[in-house]
């Protein structure tokens, strides 16, 4: 199989379970959960989905037991997106290609989408017991990953430190380094983490799980940057230059935009020294490495 | 042991586990957890953190076992004040006789710190079998019931009926029931069954703890919408006339102010019905009943 044919695969599963885990939008109130359906159906990569199944089968689970986490993580991912657009957040009118959620709905649904979405999140976790037949100690372990690795000492905190650094003009790499492995670099984390845990991973497959998630957040953190530089509106699905018409600080700034690009390839090798004791299964991990610093959105 | 006593040594302990569950503000992003801080310490009445306490206590548990449990239920509504005050939504500037969070904040750290604390509080959930020896099985039902009340098909849910319903003057007795239940009834139910719940309670004491919850949220909303026109701004710690200046659906606007203060009265009525198999240890949400109609703020 072909790591394309992998993800779309699975990127199909994902969006029949999230279908069917979001609220239909006649469920009142109908603006709301057709809101949060909006932003959350229908586009995005479904990266951090795909990794937490990939993960559980890396270590011999099955995907398929990975459902609910996979659909938890994308909720989360959806509701910072909602609220990373915001007007007072980054303001912006396009994702994904389509106007985003406070332009089709309004800001103060908007904000309560996002929120919902998160509750969501949580709430899917909690029913992974009856539905995937995990345990309940395994249960809150993942919530309390998630948890962690989403708030205010995660993808939270690092979206606040993003904002204050707008404008900013500062070239801090520190700043740069806490903003990417909190605001991305978390969730990436747990969702290859909880997909191991569900699988059963060994305390030394974990670890090296970790360290894979941890280079792999940054080679596509690195990438990201470099096509808000580079990329095209078009096959990004959103408005390019926006980083600097923000002054973000991002990698290519910092560090110019070649050696943006060897970082990135030294993540991808670090990404492959870490799953060197894994089997086969692995193939799926090994080529999303490769695939995160070539694509083009 | 007076109700006064018992709300105040109740509300004293919760300050302190809230304390120590929040982020220090020293932690990066400080500005964050300052803010979370701010919106979460030093006011409000802790209801729900006493409700759970008090219903654990009710069916013969531990009521210091609801410790976490009372937290996550605290920084759930703060972050549901924080997101309430918003300029897009209600527009507040005071709250708790206190600037509102975006005031002192700035929106987009408002925002954030209302999403760090809905999820901090799952991360205190899933933290309750380590800290409080509560079984994974409970924890896991808990987070269930307190996602479930708190989001779209709950307070969420609610909040956004809220807002729909502002400025259109409709007097729509169906809509206000919806809002109600939803927007603050939805805890008020939580936080009950899930002190009842870490109470260890059979479930016909916890389908009595339910009637009481349903009774208790609705005396304290049509209370609430009662001082919103009669109180004063001093003792209430935020405006009043607020409900009416936002055109907002309230119990007096429906019935008028006798007639709600006679269904309050009949609320009262069946929380005692409710208690009534119950022994003494039911005393403090016995009283509670009458104290939650008869407050001034």
């Amino acid at each position: 199989m072909k790591l394309i044919d992998y993800m779309q695969e699975k990127k199909a599963e994902i969006e029949v379970v999230l279908d069917q885990v979001l609220p239909k939008s006649g469920i009142r109130p109908s603006i709301l959960h057709e809101s949060m359906r909006y932003s959350t159906l229908g586009g995005g990569k479904r990266l951090r989905a795909i990794l937490a199944m990939a993960a559980c089968e890396a270590v011999g689970g099955d995907p398929k037991q990975a459902h609910g986490l996979a659909a938890a993580l994308e909720m989360i991912h959806a509701y910072s997106l909602v609220h990373d657009d915001l007007p007072c957040m980054d303001d912006d009118d396009l994702r994904r290609g389509k106007p985003t959620n406070h332009k089709v709905y309004g800001e103060s649904v908007a904000v309560l989408a996002g929120d919902g979405l998160l509750t969501e999140a949580f709430a899917e976790l909690a029913r992974m017991p009856e539905k995937f037949n995990v345990s309940h100690e395994i249960t809150v372990r993942i919530i309390s990953e998630v948890a962690f690795s989403s708030g205010s000492q995660g993808m939270v905190g690092g979206q606040v430190e993003d904002i204050l650094s707008m404008g900013e003009g500062s070239n801090d790499a520190d700043q740069l380094e806490f903003i990417h492995t909190h605001k991305t670099g978390a969730l990436f984390r747990a969702s290859l983490r909880c997909g191991a845990i569900l699988g059963q991973a060994s305390s030394n497959e974990l670890n090296k799980i970790t360290e894979y998630a941890d280079s792999f957040g940054l080679a596509f953190q690195i990438t990201d940057d470099i096509l808000d530089e580079t990329g095209e509106a078009a096959s990004l699905g959103k408005a390019v230059g926006v980083d600097e018409r923000l002054g973000k600080l991002t990698y290519p700034r910092i560090y110019g935009l070649e050696k943006s690009k060897e970082m990135a390839s030294a993540c991808v090798a670090r990404c492959h020294q870490a799953l060197r004791g894994f089997s086969d299964s692995a193939w799926p991990l090994r080529e999303m490495a490769e695939f995160i610093i070539h694509r083009d959105h």
